[in-house]
């Protein structure tokens, strides 16, 4: 027998991932959640029928999620993560000389089954992580702290989904209210081949921010092989490394971090409201 | 009814295109050909069951297969192009000042059906453009031709398929040789996830140059949804462009050439015969 995973997110595209098992299949109070082995990229998690992380790649995403605004900022103390669940995006920052990471997410069925089926995924018992079940727009609208750098690891803004507040332009005033002088605000957003409306609509509600970049990395388990982060930065430049990695890294270096920003003829037009 | 297309060129993993239309389905003398029109990608040329080509992202791979080696060439007079049937190769060629463009693909029936269903891919009437139905390997020994940029737009090195001798360390050495001193050879390669080995092969294969250099670009239609390729230069830098484009490109530009060689760190590794 041969069993296979097909992912429709993208409309008249599909994925097809053969598994070797099904380690876990349910719901959480928010998700329909899926780990399955698959033969080509590890363990797999999948949120509402959507690939979030794989055991293979996890590591381009995470790195390239969190290491350009951390090595911007000069000296990154008080880092806020939204969502970041299965623990990546936490791990990535613990490596830097931090000193409070706080992981807000708002279903703790992912973590608990990420803990157990991703251990590696994340570094969960670092003293520095507070990790908090909770609605982070809900968390940051009652909260009085300022963070250097706020990370925003959530699943894609889909119609009615669990991450669509997320997207909102009163969300990312929010984030910016919570930043310090210094602060940098990094989000995925989608690549912008499929669903071009919806990545220029976050980048015009993030226009509060003076400096608004997107760069992009691979991804290969993700629609279209890339993935696109956009920075909002109160006054540094995004491009431009203030420190380098003293600890091993897979895909970020300072030479791909400044490549990273320099985006395809049809990908700038696009974001400046010109089609190609 | 609903009709999908599925790719199984990568091992334990499937691309499902949903179909509007099959337009042609057929076998050359060489290969199997079919021409489906996709909902996602448009018209799109499939050889031997694998995606060679789209409508909508062809634009990504023949900009980059093309531009960085022709820009870096302070005066590209003579080309040679090694396959490239659907011509989208040889119309980028074009628009730079070349005087003669000799494209030899082996298979007729390609380039037949590619000039009545892609017309917008050649600019075949170019008086510039001299096409040659041959083994481009055989062509190269027997010709005493100078070049001053070749590029091979081939199938990939599939053990057994048409386009593996082209990929071997004999037939680079005669590619080499008739390089002009100032002469630079191109060729797509597949991204390091899939077939690392096959990669870096190639890469050693091209020990004769004395400059090599791996760059990459987007295609999402391609497994893992980049691209990359593989410049062998007898003199000049491959990423430092000479000359800058006087006509519209929808992904490349001076910057982006510079950046598409910035490599993350696991595949700088992988070339380097180290893994991480």
């Amino acid at each position: 027998m041969e069993l296979w995973y097909f992912q429709s997110y993208i409309e008249n595209y599909q994925m097809g991932l053969k598994v070797k098992e099904t380690l876990f299949c349910g719901k959480t109070r928010f998700q329909e959640i899926a780990i399955l082995d698959t033969f080509l990229y590890g363990k797999t998690l999948i949120l509402d029928g959507i690939v979030q992380t794989t055991e293979k790649d996890e590591f381009m995403y995470h790195e390239m999620l969190v290491h350009p605004a951390m090595f911007v900022h000069p000296n990154p103390r008080k880092i806020f993560i939204i969502g970041g669940g299965d623990g990546g995006a936490s791990r990535e920052v613990l490596k830097h000389p931090v000193e409070e990471v706080h992981l807000v997410d708002i279903d703790e069925g992912v973590i608990e089954l990420c803990r157990r089926y991703f251990p590696q995924l994340g570094n969960w018992e670092d003293p520095r992580l507070k990790v908090l079940v909770e609605d982070a727009a809900r968390f940051i609208k009652e909260s009085d702290q300022v963070f250097d750098v706020i990370i925003m690891d959530s699943t894609d803004p889909i119609p009615r989904g669990v991450a669509e507040p997320l997207f909102s332009k009163e969300f990312f005033q929010q984030v910016f209210e919570h930043l310090s002088p210094e602060g940098l605000f990094v989000s995925q957003i989608e690549p912008p081949f499929f669903e071009p409306e919806r990545v220029r609509k976050l980048w015009e509600n993030l226009d509060m921010f003076p400096i608004v970049k997107v760069y992009w990395g691979l991804v290969p388990t993700y629609p279209g092989g890339v993935w696109t982060y956009v920075v909002g930065s109160k006054s540094l430049d995004p491009q431009k490394p203030l420190r380098k990695p003293d600890f091993p890294t897979r895909y970020y270096s300072p030479e791909v971090h400044q490549a990273a920003f320099t985006l395809p003829v049809f990908f700038k037009q696009l974001l400046e409201g010109k089609e190609s």
